[in-house]
């Protein structure tokens, strides 16, 4: 089924049920007032809103509505965590390679991983404020997973169990920040503000033969301001999403809505473009002698959409954002 | 005022306050059902919380019962946010001085800060469970400070104006994990299993004159297995709160309930002792050629009490633990 969150003056939005074509959605909150609760209370939510979704796609909802991406909230507003991995390998050795860094430990056995902050996410259309382009603005393409409760020190299989829903993110980074944040090895802060998401959460039974090996396997279509930048396929994931989370979990439970992201979506073949700034400018780095395109400024767009291999629309609608200086 | 939350069947605990003698305790969840709630909407339960407060602290409690820190969860057992400093900076030129390794970037003028897990906070006499010995299990005794709403990229007074609430924490850490994920340059994420906490956070008042500067002038006393261990105090950071928050703050709004920690409390008199068992060993390299003391083992308890100078007991109550073989 497809879920989503509805902006309300709630801080936790209100859900829904969207249907499977994404054109109609319907009122799921006396079901449950929100999916973070959808997710704390699966056993018993669950059902209930395959029923309304069964119906929904039937059309035998007559309180359905026109589904609106502007009027979405991120399908979890808040999380109760949020752990992004670097899990597609060719973009950090892209990165390695382009600035002669030292490489990291273990890089191609042990996922690496930041813990981002997980209290203020952004919908697939409302403006990201950031207070100064010269930060280095760029986007990261991403997919991710929202898991039930996970045990500490769990089997990568035992956590695969674990993922109720997947999603489409847009893991924003301020690029000038992160070399030094990298240097002090306390990771990621100021270089990663609020992450944005598209519209709609899935089950993984919605992407059909899509889901394989706890991987993705959808090309994420980005463009930025109207151009075509990259299309990478998320199967070339060098961890899946079960090693990624019991890579999580291996000190700590985690509790039912934390949310684990697969890093930017990266592919060998050049042809693919990229799903960020950073690694279109390291190829440039590495080929040409110098990178030529610079980061975005205010006012920039960034659109992404995965898209089955056919080229039919995936299934967690646009995220389509416009960056805008913030103003105190 | 002082304020704690009971351990309850709701996962954010039952809101209570604590007399200024932490003798007696007075249910509050009529004001607010719980301190995430209270801090939300703290301009009216603030008010409402002192007046019983001051009924309390005059005997005019009939419902009134004695404080038992065993009932209580950690003050916050959810935040939105926790992002956790290095701000004592004789604790990491200790470190670098023992492993002769690189100096971080900047170290004296722009703080370094993880971000750690939030959603599982642990109470202050309730067993720790850890995987493994093996991971070199630590405490870190730390201050730290609960924030109202902080706007993104506000200055340093700005950001310790919105200080509601001041606690103290014990950061555990897993010494062997550590390493590793600080060379990736992502950060700590095994390294960190749940925080603990001291049962009380108080306003900054009932600090009185060990509120200064953005810093906790108290001794913080811990103790190993009975051992007096260390007595660092709090006033040698050498980036007070207002700085910590603002950091945390340069390209994020903060949400009401997002807690700043300290890092381990250091002091360059070697007399004070240490405040975490990393610091000992680096001491013994240094002056002894060799680390002697070894890390905890399961059954190991760890005691941490802040204390003023005259040795008469701190707000936040005393945190007292045993670490415990995590059982699946």
């Amino acid at each position: 089924m497809k879920l989503a969150s509805l902006c309300s003056d709630q801080p936790d939005g209100r859900l829904i049920v969207v249907s499977r074509d994404l054109s109609l959605v319907a009122d799921a909150s006396a079901i449950a007032p929100n999916l973070l609760t959808t997710l704390q209370q699966w056993e018993t939510t669950a059902p209930a809103l395959q029923k309304l979704y069964d119906r929904l796609n039937a059309g035998d909802c007559p309180d359905a509505q026109a589904f609106d991406a502007q009027a979405c909230a991120a399908p979890l507003p808040r999380a109760p965590q949020w752990c992004d991995a670097s899990a597609f390998l060719n973009h950090g050795r892209l990165m390695e390679q382009a600035f002669n860094s030292e490489p990291i430990p273990l890089f191609d056995t042990v996922p690496v991983m930041y813990q981002g902050a997980s209290d203020d996410f952004l919908g697939p259309t409302t403006d990201v404020p950031l207070p100064r382009e010269e930060h280095g603005i760029d986007f990261e393409g991403e997919f991710g997973v929202i898991v039930g409760p996970v045990p500490m020190a769990c089997s990568a299989a035992q956590a695969l169990a674990s993922v109720r829903l997947v999603v489409q993110l847009n893991d924003w980074s301020l690029r000038a920040l992160g070399p030094h944040e990298m240097k002090t090895g306390f990771g990621f802060l100021q270089a990663k503000p609020s992450t944005s998401f598209a519209p709609v959460a899935v089950t993984p039974d919605e992407l059909g033969a899509a889901w394989l090996n706890g991987r993705v396997h959808l090309q994420l279509h980005v463009e930025w301001n109207g151009a075509h930048f990259g299309h990478p396929h998320g199967g070339e994931m060098n961890f899946g999403f079960g090693e990624l989370i019991a890579h999580a979990a291996r000190t700590r439970r985690l509790s039912a809505g934390t949310l684990i992201g697969s890093g930017t979506v990266s592919n060998v073949a050049r042809s693919a473009g990229s799903a960020c700034i950073a690694e279109r400018r390291v190829i440039e780095m590495i080929d040409l002698g110098k990178a030529s395109t610079g980061f975005m400024q205010f006012g920039d767009r960034v659109r992404m959409q995965a898209r089955f291999e056919d080229g039919t629309a995936g299934p967690f609608g646009v995220v389509d954002q416009r960056v805008v200086e913030y103003q105190p």
